[in-house]
């Protein structure tokens, strides 16, 4: 059995957003697919853990606005691997309010807004069915897949994604990761070994510091 | 309302098969992520409509194979455009007998088996819950994700598919499609008109001759 043949599902990268008592909640997302073309349903996975899935089975009504390839690590990490709960993440962050939500627009090519019609839950996991209520092109630029987060931009999976999977031990290498988004450095595919980077160098993901990463 | 904003969403390209009484049965699909990461859940969207679909209610095993941006378009659209009822689409294709399922293993960079645990009716289409028990890597390959397939292969939906769009009217172009497979054949991106084309001309998509295309 080798789990890591799942990574060849293609996936593309999301914010899902929603509002209640006036503040704005929202996390990252991969896993969203048009489920109907002629009633226009889509379904998304959130794991039950997740403060924007509480949330949105409270409201009932989201935003999703697709990623483009210029989306910046920033944005995403923030979305990623903090929660609504404890940070504003809308802070400057480019994002206008329609129909009362937060979609976010900035590195977006699209949006779409919709209602939730179902909750499915499946394990850790609950699937969100999305009756789509509006749709619309924002930048004329290509989406982000997932696969190229992971190759170009280096991305990893935070341990609540459907997508997340366990690293792998190496004791040959040393490599560190960061505790807080799961960047992992690893001196075998870097020019200056980790521990000769000066304390001032910060994660390339999240941006937090030197002794926020763990050897592996 | 601006429907095309769907089509950034990101898929990839999928065969699902599956057996019945000795009798190979597939289908291609766009729509398949997953949704847990700890018990290893994956969903697939099938139509109603789909031979495949009534099959696996029955059957409750499958295999998905994962394309790669080598796989053909023969290959793509024999799956796609076809029903399993009428013809036999293994022949000359490869595949391998793999746990009593017909695995694709043509221009394949991964397969995943799996039970069905769960159907959920949603509308014109069924989501399939399917627990994966198997999984490996079959070519060291690119996926083909459903842009790659429509910007470089110049693919089209099926009108069963999930991500399918009625074509929209444009009177000022002569446009002719496929009334198989859908391609569109676009005078005004092309350097022949296609009233010029020779009458040994057939569709680059699912081969069929120009006497099935309709004018839109």
């Amino acid at each position: 059995m080798d789990y890591s043949a799942l990574n060849n599902l293609s996936y593309g990268m999301y914010i899902v957003t929603t509002k209640i008592n006036n503040k704005n909640v929202g996390c990252f997302i991969n896993t969203a697919m048009q489920i109907t073309s002629k009633s226009h349903i889509i379904a998304i996975s959130l794991n039950k853990e997740n403060y924007t899935n509480k949330i949105l089975k409270e409201t009932r009504k989201c935003a999703i606005s697709i990623l483009t390839t210029k989306a910046k690590n920033e944005l995403i990490s923030k979305f990623g691997y903090f929660s609504s709960q404890e940070i504003n993440k809308f802070e400057n962050v480019n994002y206008q309010n329609i129909e009362n939500l937060p979609v976010v627009l900035e590195d977006v090519c699209a949006y779409i807004i919709g209602e939730v019609m179902r909750v499915i839950d499946v394990d850790t996991h609950d699937i969100f069915l999305i009756r789509v209520s509006s749709a619309a092109k924002v930048l004329e630029e290509e989406p982000m897949t997932y696969r190229y987060y992971h190759e170009v931009l280096k991305g990893t999976s935070p341990k609540k994604a459907p997508t997340y999977q366990e690293p792998k031990e190496d004791k040959k290498v040393n490599r560190y990761q960061c505790s807080i988004c799961g960047y992992i450095y690893d001196d075998s595919k870097e020019e200056i070994p980790f521990e000769d980077l000066p304390d001032t160098w910060t994660c390339p993901l999240c941006g937090v510091g030197k002794d926020k990463f763990i050897k592996l």
